[in-house]
């Protein structure tokens, strides 16, 4: 199965994709293969519409390229302001609605459940988190990568979650 | 010129839609002509990405059904808190993202200027915009229907303001 995580944000997406297969060898488990990752940054001088826009589109084409079977995404309970809450929604809200017209489910984790979900500690920093995926995933990733990174994490958790669940019944299939 | 308004909203969105179509007779000015209104409601019930989902897919089936040439949406600046903006934010982005994968251009306005633009007073009650809408249109609302009322009241505005500046210059290709 093919799992795409979103680390969403207006000025910066990150966007992940791994690949978790059943191993044929009895006892071996699963084994995750990383398949892609990109930030989406669509120009800040752009107005507003265009800019969410731009998430959409690109979200789109990548789904377009990918047959992913489940997005994950990371939650939002708090923000710096009533600004920059009304921004970082909007982002989002054009992130999930892009993955809703393609029927593809839509899960939510909390950035605590992604963290503990990569390294094993909630309050592990973007930069743990980092070298538990470049390790998890046999990757390498840039300093400035630290969005992808976050994506990739959230599309792990989303992995093993799903695995462990057996089934995909607590996914939300957005739009239906 | 077919104009699409959306009043934004995560429990209600109001869309409406109207017609600005130039008077053959000379000195008789454009007429104004009332197209669609409905009010899309995603069940409260349902996970946030399934209430976003409904609110991207309602408007791509609207968009379907008519040739909309522009599309405005009232603009927010406030919110009562951060975790209703974060709300608010998801429901608009969701609606902008779905308006841009069709590549109709987006303009954003503000509720005094929709006021002022269908009432002529940027202080106007949701009854007495109500009021205007259904006289300029020639159509009579439910007292249920303020959301919808407001689309129109957003239709009206764009459509007029588009006709003053006599082009699209400043609109916004969302995506492009």
């Amino acid at each position: 199965m093919i799992f795409l995580g979103i680390d969403p944000g207006l000025n910066r997406t990150g966007v992940g994709i791994v690949e978790l297969s059943s191993s044929q060898v009895r006892g071996r488990g699963n084994s995750l293969r990383y398949v892609y990752h990109e930030t989406i940054a669509p120009s800040s001088k752009l107005p507003l519409p265009v800019r969410l826009g731009h998430l959409s589109q690109s979200l789109q084409s990548i789904l377009h390229r990918y047959p992913v079977d489940m997005v994950g995404i990371e939650d939002i309970f708090v923000s710096a302001n009533v600004r920059s809450a009304l921004l970082l929604g909007q982002a989002r809200g054009a992130l999930i609605g892009s993955v809703a017209l393609r029927g593809v489910p839509v899960r939510e984790f909390t950035a605590l459940q992604i963290k503990k979900g990569v390294t094993g500690y909630g309050r592990a920093t973007k930069e743990q988190v980092q070298k538990m995926v470049e390790m998890e995933l046999g990757i390498r990733l840039r300093a400035n990568e630290g969005d992808a990174s976050d994506a990739l994490a959230c599309a792990i958790t989303l992995a093993y979650s799903n695995r462990m669940q057996g089934s995909v019944g607590s996914a939300s299939v957005a739009g239906r």
